[in-house]
């Protein structure tokens, strides 16, 4: 399967990461236009050089690539302006940090079959165009999800592995929200939590004074945009209560053996086989493993050997090339 | 109230953090004897041109100050040895990451009019004695416990804010091992269920695969010696238990919302007051605040001034000068 690039990309949604796309985008020679609601990202845009307009049907016209880079809560409405206006060949995706919801949205406004869900993991503290850079997205390690037609997910692929130089872990909806959960959505509630706990204790100035290291890490993100945590959190509540019950349980178990001097040694080391696999790395650390032939389901072989940790970092014509 | 400058310190214990601060004593002319029970650790130590024993009478012999730097679980027995050899005047201090426990078991063999507790606030993913470094403790930031004669703690405070060009933050143990559950023992908590939870998951794998800079940071802690960490947390239980049960009746009240759409927005706006004070800074960050004269109960004065986020960084003879 011979994958052309994508000849232009529109960007609807300037914010931090949808700015950082058309900046990275821009940056590689891509022809790209962004699009924002707001007049004042738009001139922002427009003055670091790129071609910006607060029109949706304007900034989609003659794209073969539109990226909906709107807040989760205005994905759905976006999608609907938009389905007026796309291209009869043009290929959807989105940089929404849950994907399950993205492809109800996107289904129910008739894109379903254009779509291919995708989510860049990478932020910062800050939020907004004024905070965005092409750095943030550069190398950086991205979801893809399926089903998606082939030839949009080798485009897609292409795109992110080669064009931008990121890693591609392609995943049905279910294991990415699921997955999502587990290591962005709980950590941010947790983090929210522990901020929460000083904010309210009659000991507060004298922990902020005394906070070090495990304070500052495990509240980095609770100092993140809150609006946008909520938004996070709220639509992957499918996946994100059931795994805070489960996290409820385990504390009240550690928490029951606390109070009655019993061993608490199990909850400890549970994760001691993770421990041994070293911190998650960065895409430097990633050893090749094997090539995977666009031939016949070959998204669903790719969907299994990520479900197994592994990663796309490069297409061929005839093959993803995978590492692990 | 002039203080003197001790003479000869001898450290207990020569791990990641008492190695650390015999390195740092030594390198800033301190006269300083180590103390393991370890022979390896002795002669580790030993060839890096550190005077070190495994017999505590030897070590204590002519010091005049003595820290424990023991694990917590043996601060009893090695204050009861202690307490055979230490000389009539000599200063007793600790680095245990608890306080209270700490004085019931020096009061226990007869020692609480001596000692002054401490604890400073660095650490690293590693352990032991290969792991130390004299940077470690450079210009750290201490938690220093009163009731404490105003002599001793007077000295005390001169080594922390002078000679090891630290802080410290003068505090009473409640308050100290509140603070320390609230910014170290629950996140240390917290940050091993995150880890339990992605090592018992059905999708473990691509879990990791995908995880990022919220995963990374909220479970940093939890990638240190889990060992050390069941210790802290089982020492302070007193105060750690109490937290996580507010944690989990918090964390009830978010999920219960997020199984019924109920406004989550209360949950994640409920730190904002301490959002604006910015994260918890570094010592570059403090602002001189007032001089405290070293006159009457000054200990409490100090005492009730870092309760509200204030540190020492200096001593003059007249005054401990605070920032905040």
């Amino acid at each position: 399967m011979v994958t052309a690039p994508f000849a232009r990309v529109a960007v609807l949604g300037l914010g931090l990461v949808g700015g950082s796309l058309a900046r990275l985008l821009r940056e590689r020679g891509v022809d790209v236009v962004g699009q924002d609601v707001d007049g004042a990202t738009v001139a922002a845009a427009g003055a670091v050089g790129l071609r910006a307009t607060t029109s949706v049907a304007e900034a989609v016209d003659g794209a073969d690539l539109v990226v909906l880079a709107v807040p989760l809560r205005a994905m759905r409405a976006t999608a609907a302006e938009l389905a007026r206006s796309l291209g009869p060949d043009a290929t959807l995706t989105d940089v929404g940090s849950v994907k399950g919801p993205v492809r109800h949205a996107v289904e129910a406004v008739g894109l379903g079959e254009r779509y291919v869900g995708a989510h860049p993991m990478a932020g910062t503290e800050q939020s907004g165009f004024a905070a965005s850079t092409a750095d943030l997205l550069a190398g950086a390690p991205w979801a893809v999800t399926v089903p998606a037609a082939p030839d949009r997910l080798a485009r897609l692929l292409h795109l992110i592995t080669g064009t931008l130089g990121g890693t591609a872990a392609v995943l049905a909806d279910d294991v990415h929200d699921e997955a999502a959960a587990l290591i962005s959505h709980v950590p941010h509630v947790l983090a929210t939590q522990l901020l929460n706990a000083v904010a309210g204790a009659p000991v507060r100035d004298a922990a902020l004074g005394l906070a070090a290291g495990s304070f500052r890490d495990g509240t980095r993100v609770a100092y993140t945009d809150p609006g946008r945590t909520e938004a996070m959190v709220t639509e992957n509540a499918a996946w994100v209560a059931p795994a805070l019950r489960k996290a409820i349980r385990d504390l009240e178990s550690v928490v029951a053996a606390l109070e009655t001097n019993a061993p608490v040694h199990g909850f400890f080391q549970a994760a001691d086989a993770v421990r041994e696999l070293g911190r998650p790395g960065t895409r430097a650390d990633l050893v090749a493993a094997l090539p995977v032939a666009l031939e016949g389901d070959w998204p669903s072989r790719l969907a299994s050997e990520c479900a197994s940790g592994a990663v796309v970092v490069a297409l061929t014509p005839a093959e993803a090339l995978l590492a692990r």
